[in-house]
C-alpha cells in the first residue's frame, strides 16, 4: 500500500457509500473507503474488482492513502455519529482538506459544523444525495451546498457520476451554508407527500373499487406510460406484481401496515412551520405515518365504527379517469408546496436558491423524479422570479383540467368512508390558496376579543383593539 | 413601606399579570407587583384601590416586600425575557423561595429552568394559565406542573382564584417537570383547531349560503344554546354583531384576513411530530394561519383560478342542521387528537397526567371550555385508562349520529370550491383512525424497494428485505 494514491475517500461503507464509490471508480476515479466493519471494507473490494478501489479499517491508513489536499465524503447515519466521525477525523486533517457530509443531516447541524470546521481551515460542505441504492451506483441526483471552493474541486467528479437528463448532469451548486441538506430535506418531504397519495390511491382501488393487486398494478403501469410517469409510480407497479418464489399471492399483502420513517419528512414539516410556510400535504403524510403505528387502536376503532364504511359506487372506467386526474392535480400541488417552501427558506436563510436549477436536477436520479418535473423546470426557466408554481400559466392550464377529477375522488372518499387525507388536503390547500378574501379575519377578531392581541384594518395603518363586549359580561363557565 | 408584608409577588404587570393579582387581592391575599414600566405599576395600584395591592419599579424593593419564603409569579413574554428575569432575580432569592413561570413558555425551556433552579434550592414550576383577560381577572383555568411542594403551598390561593364549575376549582396539580406548560400548549393547539373550524363555518355560511353577518351571528347564537355551547362559539356570536359606534356595518368586515400567532399552535404540531402522534386538525389550523399571510399570492391566485368557485346548492335549514353536526363531530375529533397527544406525552416524558383531571379543569375558565368537555370528563372518569377518546362508547354514540352531517358538509365544500380544510382533515383523520388494515404497507414496500429500508411481515418475527426487481433494471431517468 503506497501513500497518497487515492483521489477520493469515503467514510461509511454501507450500501450507499459503497455504491457511490463504485460509481466513481467506473468514471476512472481512484477511490478509498473506510469502515470500522471489516466485512464492509472487504465487500467494497470484492464489488470493485478490476477497479481502482481500496478498503480500509484503519482510519490513519485510510487518511494517509489520500492525495493532498484530501477529499473525504462521509455517508454515515445522521446525528451524533456524524459528530463523532468528525471528532476522530479532525486531528488527522490538514488545512485545505475537503470534507463532505452526504448523509441526511439536519440542516441546523450542518450550519453548526460548517462554522466549526471553517474556523479550522477545513472546507466542509453538506450534500444531499437522492436515488437510493440504484441511483448511488449508476447515477444519483446530488444537492451540494456550502463551501463553493470545495464544490468547484469536486464538480468534475460529481458531474461524471450524476444521473443525466438530456445530457445534463443532475447536480448543481445549491447555495451557501446548509442549503444542500435543506433542499434534500424538502425533496424528502415531497417524497412523503407523493408516497401518501399513492397509498391512498391503492386504498381507493382496493377498498372502493374492490380491485385485486394485479389489476391495481396494471393501473399504475398505465399511469407510468402517461403524464404521471415517475420513479415512484414505476416502482409501485412492480410492487403490485411481486410474488416470492412459489407464493400464491403478492408479498405486499403480507407486509405490515405500520410505516416507519427516518425523520426527514417530519423535519420538513417542522421547518416549514418555523418558516410560516404551509405544506399541508406533506404534514398530513407525516401524521398518517404516525397514525399507522397505532395499529391496535385502529383495529379497535374499526370494530367500534364498523358501520361507517362502504364501497365506491361509480362506473369503473370513469372513476379511473377521475383518479388519474386527481393524482395529477395533487402531485402538482405537492410539488408546488415544496417549491414555495424553498423560496421562503432561500429568502429567510440567505440560500440564494435557483429554483430553475433545483427543478432541473430533480428530473433524474432522485426518488421524486417525474415527467412533470419538466413542466416545473420550464415554469421557472420562463420566469425565475415565479413566486408560486400554481401561478404559472402553463401549470394552471394543466391543473385546472384535472381539478374535476380531484373533486370527484375526494367526494367519493368522503361519502364511502375511505380515508384519503392527502387528496383532501391537496384540494383544500388549493381552494384556500385561491381565496383572495379568507375567513381568517374572524380568527383575528377572536384573538383580540379574548386576549387583546390586536387586529389590523384594511386600508388603515396601525393595530387596533376593541372591547367587544363589556368585560364583566364575559361568561366564565 | 414596611418589609415583608405581601404574600405573593408578580413580575410583569401587563393585562394578564395585573388581572391575576387583582383576582388574588379579591380573595384577601396581599400582593405586590413589579414592572420596569412605572405606568403599569401605577395602573395596578389604581385598579387595586382599596385592596392590599402594591406596585414596584425597583426589583430589590419588590423582593424585600415579600414574606419569606417568597412566592413570585412571572408573567412576561416567553423566551429570552424569562431567562433574563430569572438571571436578575436569582441573586436576590433565598433557598426555599418559590418561583412560578406562568407565561406560555416552551416546555423544553421549562425543563432546562427546572433543572437549573432546582440545583440552587429554588422551587421552580411552570404553570399554564388560560382564560384571557377576563379569566385572569375573575377566574382562569390553571395548569401548574413541576415542584409538588411549591404547588401545595400555592394550592389555597390557586383554588380561590380559579374558575369554578359545579363548585370545583379549575386547577389541579398537573404533574412533574414541564407538564404544566406542556398541557397548556396542547390546550392552545386544540384552541387553534376549534378556531379554524369556526372560521371555515363562517366561510361556508357567507360564501356558500350567502348569509349576512347578522344571520351568521344568529346561527352561532343558536349553536351556543345547544350541545355546541362553548366560550369560542359564544364570543363568535358577539363578534358578528359588533359595530363601531355610528358604523353602518360590522367591524369584522374591515379586519384583515392575515392571522397572527404567538407560536403555541406551531409548538403543539412540532411536538406532536416528535412524539409521533397525529394531530392533523391542529396541524392544518397552523398551516392555514401561515397561508393567510400570503395575501398577495392568494389574490393573484383568486384571479387566475376565478372559474373554480360556486355557491352551495342546498336547502338552507337542512344544510344548517348538517353544519351543526359537522362542527360537533369535528370538535369531538379535535379534542380527541389533543387528549391522545397528552397520553403519549405522559408516557414518553413521565408526566403522570390524569386525563380525567385535565378534562375537569378545562370545563371552566379557559378558552376551550365547552359543554362537551363534560362528556370528555365523564369518559375518562368512567375509564381513566381510556387509550383514545373516540374509543369511548358514549362518545361513539354522539359522534356516529353527527357523521352524516360532517360528510355532507365536506362534500359541499369540495364541490363548491370553498376551502374547509379543518373539516376535511377531521373527517379523514376519523376515517383513517378506524381503518384496521391501512394502505401503508405499500409505503413500507416502496421504502424497501428504493432504499433497502426493510419491512415487517404479519405474524412473523424480524425484518426483511426483498430485491423487488433486478437492480440493473431500475430506470434512472
Amino acid at each position: 500500500m503506497s501513500a497518497q494514491q487515492y483521489t477520493i475517500g469515503m467514510i461509511g461503507l454501507g450500501t450507499m457509500g459503497r455504491n457511490l464509490l463504485l460509481n466513481m471508480a467506473d468514471h476512472d476515479v481512484a477511490v478509498a473507503g473506510y469502515d470500522t466493519d471489516a466485512s464492509k471494507a472487504e465487500l467494497l473490494e470484492t464489488e470493485g474488482q478490476g477497479k481502482r478501489v481500496k478498503g480500509f479499517v484503519s482510519l490513519p491508513d485510510f487518511i494517509e492513502s489520500l492525495t493532498s489536499p484530501r477529499t473525504i465524503i462521509m455517508l454515515v447515519p445522521a446525528g451524533k455519529v456524524v459528530d463523532s466521525v468528525i471528532a476522530n477525523l479532525e486531528p488527522l486533517l490538514n488545512q485545505g482538506d475537503i470534507l463532505i457530509d452526504s448523509g441526511n443531516s439536519h440542516f441546523t447541524d450542518t450550519n453548526r459544523r460548517v462554522a466549526e470546521l471553517q474556523s479550522k481551515g477545513i472546507h466542509f460542505f453538506g450534500m444531499g444525495i437522492s436515488g437510493g441504492e440504484a441511483g448511488a451506483r449508476r447515477g444519483p441526483s446530488m444537492m451540494p451546498g456550502g463551501d463553493k471552493h470545495a464544490y468547484e474541486v469536486m464538480k468534475p467528479v460529481f458531474e461524471a457520476i450524476a444521473a443525466k437528463v438530456d445530457g445534463d448532469p443532475c447536480v448543481t451548486y445549491i447555495g451557501p451554508g446548509a442549503s444542500g441538506h435543506f433542499v434534500k430535506m424538502v425533496h424528502n418531504g415531497i417524497e412523503y407527500g407523493l408516497m401518501q397519495l399513492i397509498a391512498e390511491t391503492y386504498s381507493l382501488l382496493k377498498n372502493g373499487l374492490k380491485m385485486d393487486n394485479a389489476a391495481i398494478g396494471d393501473v399504475f403501469d398505465q399511469w407510468d406510460q402517461g403524464r404521471l410517469q415517475s420513479f415512484l409510480i414505476n416502482i409501485t407497479k412492480d410492487i403490485f406484481r411481486y410474488r416470492e418464489p412459489g407464493a400464491d399471492h403478492e408479498l405486499l399483502d403480507d407486509i405490515k401496515d405500520e410505516a416507519k420513517a427516518k425523520g426527514t419528512g417530519k423535519w420538513t414539516s417542522q421547518a416549514a412551520m418555523d418558516l410560516e410556510t404551509p405544506i399541508p400535504t406533506i404534514d398530513i403524510a407525516v401524521s398518517q405515518r404516525d397514525l399507522s403505528k397505532y395499529k391496535k387502536l385502529r383495529e379497535q376503532a374499526a370494530e367500534l365504527y364498523s358501520g361507517e364504511g362502504r364501497g365506491i359506487d361509480a362506473v369503473k372506467q370513469e372513476y379511473l379517469t377521475a383518479l388519474e386526474e386527481a393524482f395529477f392535480a395533487s402531485m402538482i400541488i405537492t410539488y408546488a408546496q415544496g417549491m414555495h417552501m424553498l423560496l421562503k427558506a432561500s429568502r429567510e436563510y440567505g440560500y440564494e436558491l435557483q429554483l430553475t436549477e433545483i427543478a432541473k436536477i430533480w428530473r433524474g436520479g432522485c426518488i421524486i423524479r417525474s415527467k412533470f418535473l419538466n413542466s416545473i423546470y420550464q415554469a421557472y426557466e420562463k420566469n425565475p422570479q415565479l413566486e408560486h408554481l400554481l401561478l404559472d400559466e402553463g401549470v394552471k392550464t394543466q391543473l385546472t383540467a384535472a381539478l374535476p377529477g380531484l373533486r370527484t375522488v375526494v367526494t367519493s372518499a368522503v361519502q364511502s368512508g375511505i380515508a384519503a387525507p392527502a387528496y383532501a388536503t391537496s384540494l383544500s390547500y388549493f381552494d384556500a390558496f385561491r381565496t383572495g378574501r379568507s375567513a381568517l379575519n374572524l380568527i383575528q377578531a377572536q384573538r383580540d376579543y379574548f386576549g387583546a392581541h390586536l387586529y389590523e384594518i384594511i386600508g388603515k395603518e396601525g393595530v387596533f383593539h376593541t372591547e367587544w363586549v363589556p368585560k364583566e359580561e364575559v361568561d366564565l363557565e
